[in-house]
């Protein structure tokens, strides 16, 4: 054996050694998961809530917090998420609904979140989403309710105002577009095909580089680079990988207007998320209609040193107001502080309707 | 407090304490992972090998060997997967090229044989992933060779016959199809849509359930959900999944004439796999047309005791020799045994090559 194979059979033997040991530890903590589990469902309970958003929370933030090992912060929460998922998968296989096709943004997002050990169930539209978990076909649902260009998704928007879910959790994917053809000039490029959103995150960048192109909006963008792969004077927005499936070349990359393009998406659920240590809580309101009444409403916050991370106004579907608001805040509607400013905004408030409180992301 | 939460506050300390152990664990582990980069890259060596297949295969044997705790020996090796995954990404992130879209069964093998830290690398058609490894593109690949009812995937055996490529592993995935439609009823479809693998897997039970019904083969099974969403006298042959996303009542589930329907996938690479000790070999070779020839060749394994666990044969393209034959034997080309038999079968065949070795897939 040369020097070299030595070295590397005696850092295998190590590996093993640390494997053995790390495998008892998981059997250990799966062993304390059924234990929770036991205590849950004491005396017969039906009911009993496995999945706690808050809980995994802490323990995400915790494994960041600590980590000094050479592997990245990311990389080691993804690890730590995975043996949470398949100990959760011992208590109870946790399904979540999202906006389909298998592979896409929301997919990804139901991965991120919940681990791969998830029951991940696409359905084709937000409303449909909504539906699987009031009727219980599915614990959580996840829907994207804002992009960091386009805004707001108003079918997510017009569900939570209707249901009676919970926010129960948000993530945040960062999402990348690139055009590509047939072609290998864009002055070959009559049309820019690509899913609404998409066109709308790129407006400007097609307005610059692609001034007499027309746009046409389609159902998704691997529909649009499909029919780029049909069609040279077609140009498409994609990802990458869409133009690797469809043997399209890349003649631009990062071609969304704003770089830091990233979409939000929540959790919703049936239960009430208990206090995580670091949360933000969502209302909606709407308040009549005279001068100074919304600023009366955010001094309930603003008074309090209560931070508001987001207020979303749209006109309102109902005759007795006019405006709605969508407001995040940071904390927990169990904290002291907020509670009181929440009970003040109510007693403000034409409407008020409370989303949830949930964990900023760990991840 | 009440007893409950005591106790379930009790063991989440217990949790939070084996995990810090663990995070430890898996420090020293990726520690290890750089050590091992270090030295094989020591002296500016700039082809070194950082996937080994063989390696892996021994590490996730021995994970599901020793397991006796309370999670199932799948998610036990699927933890260690990621795990190793994540280790790997640190030595050197692993491309692998898939026939795409991303979602389908390819795309679900690559996650299962390389983990998550893999970067998954779509292409359109089975041409092209081996065209992506020869390349350099794609450190691997990965193609359906053959599916259990419809036989063998007779692009990638084109493939291997052209390519220098080594197989260097296998994976294995079961694969289960449903009928859905608009309609309620039998007798109200009027033909079946699916892709041409799924018609020919599901072929009996069309004929015994659907005795009217025409057939027509489109590009995916995806694309056939679509269809029938659009017309109620369509019934598409697709995933459970596919029927939630585009909204179809699933009239049968599991309507594959073989239940044990599942798809054999291989990892094709440039480099040798070392033994792991549990290994099969995989040859293709053609014989002269002379009464008991292939007898001749057979028995050079049997007298050996070398068990064969397939043997395909297929026309040749060629004129020079009328059959070839995909033989795949138990065992190692290096072990002493199997590389005389090897050996043997040269000097007897028209024309003979070696595939590779790789180890029997431990998920």
């Amino acid at each position: 054996m040369t020097t070299e194979q030595q070295q590397l059979t005696d850092i295998r033997n190590q590996i093993d050694e640390i494997d053995r040991q790390i495998q008892v530890l998981i059997g250990e903590r799966a062993k304390c998961a059924q234990k929770v589990a036991d205590i849950k469902t004491q005396g017969g309970k039906v009911d009993a809530v496995f999945y706690r958003p808050e809980r995994e929370a802490q323990v995400l933030r915790a494994v960041k917090e600590r980590n000094d090992s050479v592997l990245p912060d990311e990389s080691m929460a993804k690890l730590f998420r995975e043996i949470m998922s398949a100990c959760l998968a011992l208590e109870q296989p946790v399904t979540v609904a999202y906006l389909g096709p298998e592979g896409s943004y929301s997919h990804a997002s139901v991965l991120k979140q919940f681990g791969s050990s998830v029951v991940a169930h696409p359905v084709s539209t937000i409303e449909a989403v909504f539906e699987a978990v009031e009727k219980g076909e599915a614990n959580y649902g996840l829907v994207p309710v804002e992009n960091s260009s386009e805004g707001v998704v108003k079918s997510s928007q017009n569900e939570l105002m209707r249901t009676r879910l919970k926010v129960s959790g948000e993530v945040e994917m960062e999402i990348h577009h690139c055009l590509m053809s047939q072609s290998l000039e864009h002055a070959q490029i009559k049309k820019v095909v690509a899913h609404q959103q998409a066109l709308g995150q790129c407006e400007q960048w097609i307005k610059n580089h692609l001034p007499g192109a027309e746009v046409e909006a389609v159902e998704s963008n691997a529909l649009a680079a499909k029919m780029a792969q049909a069609d040279a004077t077609l140009a498409a927005i994609a990802s990458e990988e869409a133009a690797q499936l469809y043997q399209l070349n890349i003649l631009d990359r990062h071609i969304e207007d704003y770089h830091d393009n990233n979409t939000k998406f929540w959790v919703v659920g049936k239960d009430i998320t208990q206090p995580s240590g670091l949360d933000k809580t969502s209302l909606i309101i709407s308040i009549h209609n005279k001068a100074g009444a919304l600023l009366d409403v955010l001094e309930c916050f603003s008074k309090r040193n209560i931070n508001m991370t987001r207020i979303i106004s749209r006109p309102s579907t109902e005759k007795t107001w006019d405006y709605v608001f969508f407001i995040d805040v940071i904390g927990h509607k169990d904290d002291a502080n907020l509670k009181e400013a929440l009970d003040e905004v109510e007693t403000k408030s034409a409407f008020y309707k409370l989303l949830g409180s949930f964990p900023v992301s760990p991840l």
